[in-house]
Parts: C-alpha cells; structure tokens; sequence
C-alpha cells in the first residue's frame, strides 16, 4: 500500500466533468490499496479571471488583498472535489492552506512555507477519508492568508509529501511526461520515462509541462519522488529522480525551445569593477528576473552586455537598464523581443566537450545565427532569432538522435 | 463622529464599477468625520452560480463542502472591495468570518453566531483603517468553515453592530426603502422613513428590500437601528425603530403581495388530537417551512386543513402530505402553485377591528375570492388566485390610503 500525493489543477479540473473525472482516477487508485492525499489548484484560467477582476476594480493591489482574493479559487475547486469524490462514495475533506497546517512568512503574493503542522491531514487519512488540500496557500505568521505564488501549488504538493513521508508526489497536468523536445515543434519528439532532477530544474521546458522550479528544488532537496503525468490519459508519464541517468542513456536528454524572454543588450560599457553588479542591483530591487548574462571581450577597456529577461519585464528592464546607462556612460541600450533560447539538456555532457561544436556546427548548417550563448554543466543554451526557433529545435534534435 | 456597519451585497457590488462608487461613499462618509465597519456578500448572482457549479459536479454535496466552496464568494468581494479603497486612499483590511471572531456551531449551511471576538476588527478601526468583514460566514467549534445560510450577511452586519456598539447598521439594497406596497404593482406607492420591527417583520415583502428575518429579530433583541436605504441613490432610507409608530401614523403601514408560496389543502380529515402535529412534524423533519395554517370549522368530526409552504418546496410536502393523508385515512391532497398573499399590516391595526372587515370588503367589491385567511395582531393575509394579487393589491391600498 503506497500513500500518494497527487496534484491537479488548471486544465485537469477546469470543468465540472473533469473534476468528476478525477475523482474517479482518485477513486480507483484507492481500490487498488493505496492511500491519498490530493492538492487542488484553481479550476481552469480562475487566477487569471480574479487578477483581472482585481485590474478592473482598483489600480491598487495590497499583497494582502490580492492573496485574499486568489486563494479563494484553490477553495472553490477543494470543496467541488470533495463533493465530486463522494458522490462516488469516497468520503473526502476539504483543507484550507491554514487548516492542512501550511505556516508561511508574511511575503503576500510570494510567501515562503516556514513550517507544516499537517495534523488535520494526518487525522483524515487515518479515518480512511481523503484529505483535499488547497494548493499554493497558507497562513502567516501574523495570521494573515498568504499566496505562494503562480505554481505554487506544486510546491505545496511535494512540501506535503516530505512532510506526510508519502512515496510520491505526483503532478497531474495535461500532456503525458517530459519529452525530449516540444511535440509540437518535432513530430518524432519522445516521451522520457525518467529525468533527473537537474536536468529537469535545466530545462526551461515549452510544451512539456515544468512543474514550479521551487517545487523541483524542494524535492531535490528532500528526496521527494515525483512523477509527472496526464491527467487526460492517465498512463504512465516521466518519473523525476535523483540518481543520474544510466550509462545506457543518451548524453543529451533533451532539446528545449523557449521563446518567453527578451534580450537586452548595453553597448559600450567601462570594463571596470562595480559597473555590472550596479546595474544588476538596480534590476534586482525593481523584481526582474534576469536570466542569461552574456559580456563580450573587453576591447580597449569597453565591452557590451547582454542579458535576457521575461517578455514581460522588457519595458520595466529597459528604463531601468536606460537610466544606468546614462550615470555609467554606456553608449546605448537595445530591447529585443524577438528572441528565442534553444536550450540542450543532459547530465551526460558535462564529459563531452564535442557537444558545444556540434550544436554550433548544426545551427550554422542551418544558416542560423547564433546571438548569445550560456553554458551550465548540464546544459548549453543559444539565442537566436525567434523565427529559426523550430528550424533549430528540429535540427538539433535529429543531429543528436533523440528521437530513438 | 458616529460608528455604522454599513452592509453591501448583490446587485449592489455586482460589477468592477460598482464597488468602485461602494468605496467611493466609504470614502465621502468617512470624509465626513464618521468610523466605518464594512460587511460585504457576495457579487450578483455568484452564490447561485457557486451552487448550480456544485451541481453539476456531484449530487452529493456535504454541508462542510458546500459552506467552504460558497464563502469563497464573500471573501473574493471583500478582498476587491479594499482594493477599490486603498484607490482611494482609504486603507482597508480584509477578514474573513474567521478573522472577524465569528465563532458559531456547526450547523453547516445554516449555522448559528455563538460569539463573536472582534478584536482585529477594532485593532483596524483603531488605526484608522476600514476592516471589511465577509458576511455570512465564521469558523465553527471544530475549526470548520461555516455559512450562515442566504441573507445570513444580514445577520453579520446586525451582530456586529451590537458587539462593537455601533450607533447604526445600514443594509444597503437595489431599492430606496420599505414601501407601502410593491411600487411595480402601484404607481403610487409611498417610501416610509420609519417602519417598526414587528411590522417589517410581518412584511413578507415583495418589491420591498426585505432583510433576512433572523437579522431584523437579532436587531430587534439586541435594539441596533437598522436602515435599510439604496446602494444606488444614496438617498435617505427607511429606518427600522424600536418605538410603536407615533400617534400620528396611519394605522395600516402597507399592503405587501407575495406569490412565492403555494398551497397544500388536505380533505375530510378526522378532527382528533393528534392528526395535525403527526403531518406538521412530519414537514418539519423534512426541513419544510410551512407557514399559515388554516384548518376549516369541523363538520361531522371531519374537515380540512390548508397550509401554505414556499413554492419550491410543493412537491416535497404534496409527497409527505399525502402519505400522512393515508396513514391518517384523509379523503384526498390537492397541491396549488396558482396562489398570492396579500397582507396588510400595522401596528395601529391591533385596537381596530374594522381593519379585516374593510380588507374584506374591499376584495370582495373585486370579485376576489378569498381562499384562506391568517391574522396577526398586526397583519392579516389573505390567500387568493395569484392573477388577482395585482388588484387586490392597488385596491387595498387605495382603500386604506396608503399612497397620501
């Protein structure tokens, strides 16, 4: 007998026949002798209709409020599961984010899980009943209701399956697993049966579904097992390990486009000590993500840098990037949206050195021009522009055979 | 300076920009040197909307899962509404029935207020700040979200305002005030600007905003003034006092229709003690709400008895009805939707026995036909076919003088 956490939300709940249909998997994977713990996010595009509905109301948004008001979703579709589920005669319980025992900072709209007391959880599951958790919320330390933010509740799901010592967490979505490229961009793109934990957190993964990064680290961190699975079809999807993968598999895992990010690139900077870090500081404070950091050979004390940053943020990153530009007398700053970041992802090649000049090689035979290039252990990301992003995909994916 | 809970729900917060002109005469009134306490219901039609949702999920919907998925609909009004104040410059907090200090038993769906500690709601008020309540909800003895049942926001408004020793609770509505009759049905219907507790209690008002009886009695107990005044014009409502009407008002204070209930009449039942409290706590397990009861003059130890029940619940009683009926050995059950009350009532009418003959009268000169009849010391209804509700309606109050 296996105590599961499995996470749904979003598409997998956006109906009311597909929370019944849910209920029905919980329900028989319980017939099968196992136990379960479920976290439901909101039903469908629900966050996305209250954030607007906040926009339509007020242009002032206290943290407090705003997370008073999403959470309210996870609610909704919490206790639409629990009828779900005993109408198919699986008594189940509904938990609030304070009442599963979910103890956060007071960080509204990002809060961080500071402890789980999950007794009331605990007390359902040994009364047989299914304890439906609400995901990505918890209460704080001054007692107000909190927000983890957008993906939270997977993080609320495998903080949970730490915590309750489950042999899993699973988390539901809508496509099968993790393939080794966007399906829609490669018809011969195949599904892993098992990734490991760091390629996962290297993939910036465009149609294959990315649990929240902070939830994959947490699992890492604490050894939780997750499996990443449909739930449309309910087949088996891609287990999350921590082992690397075996000899037997291929160096690179994974060929991952993603064409979210902006570039921003300042020309003419003084290569001299403090003149990035001020720059980075400024955008840090302002809460853009910087992402890729590119800086070009100094060439007579003068270098450019080059940086990418969410679609989103690209205005907000060009005035502030602007204004340092001027104190530090850069020449000129360009925004580029028109970006895309092709990403190779495996632990294997790290011991490959010929890994880099073949992804070059193969972009070049494809007359695709490379604009960025950032490398980790596990990985090797080029910028390029957003209409070769397919071309390139395909291309690297046949020139390394993932597609056997 | 005075402290009024002022209570807003419905078509009154129903849209973006209608809870932006709530906060707006938050803000005028508050500029006005006053304190206020908010209790907010939910948007529209959203707590039809939550249960025809829970509908179509499951035909299971246990009373816990039921009150967390509809409270979620005050919590999301009252987050936007301190959006739409902080806007404005008014700094507002959030809390939930919990947060607020409702404490009530665990009655789910219709639970009752235990007690309240409203202690973050006078820290907010002490720091200036407009704490905005949910309505209708609190925690129960068992840590369990609860609802007080529809129109229980009422009930929120009203016990709040006698905890915290308001000098006023406002219910704002879609109407100006109580009427002396439905101004659909005549044009010349009056606003009053004081109605009594006993009469606004025996209004079972139609046209007329009716606040949820339990809140009118709690008011009534506990002596919060009540105003039930429009969300839309703002104008000057009509107040509910604890004083008898003075010398100088009308004896009748209003004719009010109301054609939600039906009629059950059960024939040639035997007139032995015992036959009627068998069917009546029969009803009363099922949760039906019977409300007049007439049992006609006996004849031969036989006769009948007719109650009136509402509309949606006919078919529930006809089916209980008649399977007392033949337990009992009653000739037969007829079941009629086709009905209307028209009351008239009055505090002055007690010490003025012409009042029924009048109303009596005055039917009749309509060619309506009087199907049932009940009385108070301050009401008398009268049962007849609901195509006829409208005149005996404009002809009562023009009878009784009621628009001068």
């Amino acid at each position: 007998m296996a105590l599961v956490v499995q996470k749904f939300g979003g598409t997998s709940v956006a109906s009311a026949e597909r929370i019944r249909e849910v209920a029905d998997h919980v329900r028989r994977f319980r017939d099968r002798g196992n136990q379960v713990v479920l976290v439901i996010s909101a039903m469908g595009k629900e966050t996305d209709e209250l954030l607007s509905l906040a926009s339509a109301v007020s242009r002032t948004q206290p943290g407090r409020e705003l997370d008073m008001l999403i959470t309210a979703g996870e609610r909704k579709a919490c206790a639409l599961m629990c009828m779900a589920l005993h109408d198919l005669g699986v008594s189940a319980d509904s938990f609030t984010g304070s009442q599963a025992g979910f103890i956060t900072d007071t960080n509204h709209g990002n809060a961080k899980i500071l402890k789980i007391t999950p007794g009331r959880v605990q007390a359902a599951l040994e009364a047989n009943r299914v304890p439906v958790v609400a995901g990505s919320q918890g209460v704080s330390t001054e007692d107000d209701v909190t927000f983890l933010g957008r993906g939270g509740s997977d993080t609320t799901a495998v903080a949970l399956a730490h915590t309750l010592g489950a042999d899993a967490c699973e988390l539901y979505t809508d496509v099968t697993g993790v393939f080794t490229t966007d399906p829609r961009v490669c018809a011969d793109a195949r599904k892993l049966n098992t990734i490991s934990f760091d390629e996962l957190l290297e993939m910036t993964a465009v149609g294959c579904p990315k649990p929240a990064m902070r939830s994959v680290e947490v699992a890492q961190n604490y050894g939780v097992k997750l499996h990443i699975r449909s739930a449309f079809t309910w087949e088996q999807g891609t287990w999350v390990v921590k082992e690397e993968p075996s000899m037997e598999q291929p160096i690179i895992r994974s060929v991952t486009p993603d064409a979210s990010e902006a570039k921003i690139t300042v020309a003419g900077v003084a290569d001299r000590p403090g003149v990035a870090a001020s720059m980075f500081r400024r955008l840090a404070d302002a809460g853009v993500n910087v992402d890729m950091i590119v800086q070009s050979a100094s060439e007579h004390g003068i270098t450019d840098i080059s940086f990418t940053v969410p679609e989103d943020d690209v205005d907000t990153a060009a005035e502030i990037t602007r204004s340092v530009a001027d104190e530090i007398g850069a020449t000129g700053v360009t925004a580029n949206r028109d970006i895309a970041r092709v990403s190779l992802v495996g632990a294997g090649m790290k011991s490959h050195p010929g890994v880099a000049a073949t992804m070059f090689e193969t972009l070049s035979n494809n007359q695709i021009n490379i604009e960025m290039i950032s490398t980790s252990p596990i990985r090797i990301s080029c910028v390029v522009r957003q209409d070769c992003a397919d071309t390139a995909t395909q291309a690297l994916h046949e020139a390394f055979g993932l597609s056997r």
